[in-house]
């Protein structure tokens, strides 16, 4: 047996999100699928470097698996592509010593979440940015921030309905920067609670449109609760843009 | 009576073209429906400045109706977009005199086409540019472009199964430019045959690639003949980009 580690792209669109689920398009399902194929029937288990919801993108999620097949690595992503539908890509594939472990030895993750900043909309980008009519103060955002940088115990930063008790994360880094009509946020950590990164853009907004001083981010983290904190900004802006092992 | 004179965008990945077929969706087919239930059942049809084949985007394309009601111009659009799927946004409307024709009015037509230039593809714009893993001599493009500008026999330029009988159409200008990792070709002329503007794209790539002397354009428009050319490139890589009155 062989442990291979993958790197996919994938438009979350038209997935109810990463992880299996019965009756359900989901990411893990279509990959699953494709290398029991590859093996003949035989059912075969990926594990990743964490689910991403319903709707939100990858541009290089990373997974591995174990196989008994003795495939060259570059001959895994041509095989795996040929058979995967086409919102799902496999850019790379290497053979890694057994106990790398996809989830359990990241060090860091990078989020990127796309604000298209025009008066309009745009038909072409609009599976995967989040269309924002009004002008956006990006100092406001960027001093924004600063307050989450850090460990904090971020209760106050995630979906309500989940059943992970210890809610002390460390973001790295985060900031956002202008990229021709869009305001992208870029905040790297660790690991992040369920819907932590599309709350924090939802408070990096309201900071953004003025309605809420950025060092008020101090007093929601404080209360430790979700009721606290604005609202969730959409899944189809969001993108798991990189992990590092 | 008044006529109304509407701007929309769409998404063609999801359509079956734009003009009515019985039991596919169309674009055609969404905007009469959306305007019947607007029109509280009365069927309305709608004059575009011409088709497009299934998997053909559009930026702004334009077409014109005729209503009863009387709404002001800025409210059309609020009320298309609130009946329209999402993948169809109408980005503007005007009253027009009754005389105004979406199709026999036309001065110029523009359509863009988006070659992905790189050895990976781009999951986020797999659905609007055409992917080509290798590069292109894009002076050697720009001297195919010089070919087809003017007035010439398209014959060998359009889809064989077109019941069109004059094929002379006037080029008024084509070129190929880098637009970050992207090669954009741009074409205005009046009107187009049928694949005419995927068939071209065609040649120049072939021309990019060093597969063709860019003056074997000139032969083959000589020949008119469908089979001397190339063949057509995806659909899904064409925009029609804007259309002048």
């Amino acid at each position: 047996m062989v442990r291979i580690k993958c790197t996919a792209a994938y438009d979350g669109t038209n997935f109810s999100g990463y992880q299996v689920q019965p009756e359900m398009r989901t990411v893990q399902g279509e990959i699953e699928a494709s290398l029991s194929r590859i093996h003949k029937g035989q059912p075969i288990k990926i594990t990743s470097s964490g689910r991403t919801d319903a709707g939100v993108h990858a541009r290089a999620q990373v997974f591995h698996f174990d196989t008994p097949l003795s495939i060259p690595d570059p001959n895994w992503p041509r095989a795996l592509n040929a058979q995967l539908p086409d919102d799902i890509f496999i850019h790379q594939a290497e053979t890694v010593p057994s106990d790398f472990h996809a989830r359990f030895d990241v060090k860091v993750k990078e989020y990127r979440y796309r604000l298209l900043i025009s008066e309009e909309p745009d038909m072409f980008r609009r599976l995967y940015t989040y269309h924002m009519p009004k002008k956006l103060d990006l100092n406001k955002m960027n001093e924004a921030c600063q307050y989450f940088i850090g460990t904090h115990d971020f209760t106050s930063f995630c979906a309500a309905n989940t059943s992970v008790t210890d809610k002390v994360r460390t973001i790295y880094s985060m900031d956002v920067s202008l990229q021709g009509d869009e305001a992208v946020i870029a905040v790297k950590g660790q690991g992040f609670l369920y819907q932590m990164v599309r709350i924090m853009t939802g408070a990096l907004i309201e900071a953004g449109l003025n309605r809420m001083p950025p060092y008020e981010i101090k007093d929601i983290l404080l209360k430790k609760d979700r009721r606290a904190a604005p609202k969730t900004a959409p899944a189809h802006g969001l993108t798991m843009w990189k992990v590092t092992y």
